[in-house]
């Protein structure tokens, strides 16, 4: 036995009472049920992009899988089966018993095996492939939004990019640990997403930011939308920093959120708050789709307010951290980022 | 849109006409046939440990998908589904042009549709996660095989690892560019794969080295393995070296071989050379499962040689080059190198 299939034996092999073959195999086998399609997503996260080098690492297994049910979420699936490939510098047996710990916590949160994967040596990155199932023709795509439904999201916007800012040292920390938590400890609404299937017309998850995630739902369905700036939820901590560019960064394009940004037709408002209301998660109704184009972002008087605002792209964005292999990209797209660069700084 | 949106659909985007919804939501949704299962495994390749940093990129976008396929026909599963996650340190347009190039060249080969995937900014990393069905029940699992089983091999083994040697330098590269091109395209028997369903007892494909891959069947499987050294098929080119260690160690151990392993029962073996010959896939036999522990080497006096390689193991192994964030696991690694390094040098 070498290394890597002892720590793959040590750390990231559990029972899979959902599958029919788990790891060990040149593959996993897995039945998909009767009337049942499958739902899969990928991500991946690179230190020093998604994450700090000190990184704890039992957080960081937490939320690698949870970004990933974030998107069944959105979908409408019911996750069951995920994969992991990791690329680690060196065998460091701290990180990786609190890696698979917080891992494995998530994946019991939300019913998951962990079916395969692929470990080897290399810059800390981390790549899952999530599963799940639903029923044949009932998932929540972006393209279903109808003309005047209402717009709605989960939960608060902007914590966990207030989170960063607060890492990064762009504003001051004290006070924020519940945001640096958002950031670190994604909660996506899994139930959520199973309770909209035949009720939202479309859904997304919000990851890159409200403008950015909910322009996709728009630009696939072919419509535009009005949504009421003071409607859009958020704490008290972000909404401190309203006056400041960066409280609205945070809020429509701070990305991180792990919500649910869906649209549904108005006939359907009540049953959608009691949806929130038996599940005990915070739904908004914060606009409407509309025939235009884009998003117009309306005050109170609705009145348009500007905001040049667009979504996360890793490309344009500054690494978190300095990487010797980085620097010469940093030169190289500094002209981008100037006009791209729209997260909190 | 932003360059990351821009880029997937640039390259990564085509039509997907075995999958209900490809590229483009939150997760990709596909159809398992009735009475199938599906089965899924995970690779991840890493610049600089599995690739040259100078790789063609078209070489290496085949070489990426095919190593999964060869999952796919060890299990004997129909590959038809993949998704890809991709960190790149910057967006380089003729590397991904290339890079997509040689990954839909062999998409198109296999019948493989890309249906997601990710793309971030990060050292270069590439990991696919590739589906296939297979009739329920009907898999090549590695626990099957049984007393007195032959033992098969496809293919010649050895020219990848020669391929690596030279291209590493440590062999002179002069008439080996069969070997080098057998290193960076790998063709995997996919049909073989199919054709042994029913047939085979168990199966592994060969990447880590006949003796490490077998290994892992005869232990899940619970028997050992007496092999005729001189049986296993090779190369002019690799038994030109088979007087030095070198030869030994990339017959034996160089990986990277993408060929399959299998055990049949000998009332099969008809059967099976007119698969081979059907196939045009060179099958040979090279031994039979023993009632003992481990692989038993014998030469054609049937006297056991001694050989002290293992498998591949890319926590023991250095890197292909000296990435900065390396040199330090490099020193702390080398005592377990000196014992583990087993790959030709």
């Amino acid at each position: 036995m070498t290394p890597e299939f002892d720590l793959i034996a040590k750390y990231f092999t559990r029972a899979t009472p959902r599958t029919a073959l788990g790891v060990g195999d040149d593959a996993a086998l897995l039945v998909v049920g009767a009337g049942m399609e499958l739902a899969i997503s990928t991500d991946m996260l690179v230190e020093g992009t998604h994450f700090f080098p000190d990184a704890d690492p039992r957080l960081l297994g937490w939320k690698a899988l949870a970004v990933n049910v974030s998107d069944m979420a959105a979908m409408g699936a019911n996750p069951h089966w995920a994969t992991l490939a990791l690329s680690l510098p060196k065998i460091d047996d701290a990180w990786l018993k609190g890696f698979s710990e917080g891992f494995f916590d998530c994946a019991q949160r939300f019913g998951i095996d962990l079916i395969g994967g692929d470990t080897t040596r290399g810059h800390l990155t981390i790549s899952i492939t999530i599963m799940g199932d639903i029923p044949r023709g009932g998932a929540l795509r972006r393209d279903g939004a109808k003309f005047k439904d209402d717009i709605w999201v989960s939960g608060q916007l902007g914590n966990a990019a207030l989170g960063l800012a607060a890492l990064r040292g762009l504003v001051d920390r004290d006070g924020l640990e519940s945001c640096i938590a958002a950031l670190h400890s994604p909660q996506p609404p899994a139930e959520l997403g199973l309770a909209l299937r035949g009720r939202a017309t479309a859904a997304i998850d919000i990851s890159d930011g409200l403008l950015a995630d909910l322009g996709h739902i728009l630009e696939r369905s072919g419509f535009g939308a009005d949504i009421m700036f003071d409607a859009i939820p958020r704490s008290t901590l972000v909404s401190a920093f309203m006056g400041d560019d960066i409280g609205r960064n945070c809020l429509l394009a701070g990305g991180e959120d792990y919500e649910l940004c869906f649209t549904a037709p108005a006939r359907l408002d009540d049953e959608i708050r009691m949806i929130g209301e038996k599940l005990k998660i915070k739904l908004t109704r914060i606009g409407k789709v509309t025939s235009g184009q884009g998003i117009r972002l309306l005050d109170v008087y609705n009145s348009p307010i500007t905001y040049e605002g667009k979504g996360y792209d890793h490309f344009a964005e500054p690494p978190l951290v300095a990487l010797p292999a980085q620097e010469k990209l940093d030169e190289e797209v500094s002209a981008e980022e100037t006009s791209l660069h729209e997260t909190p700084e």
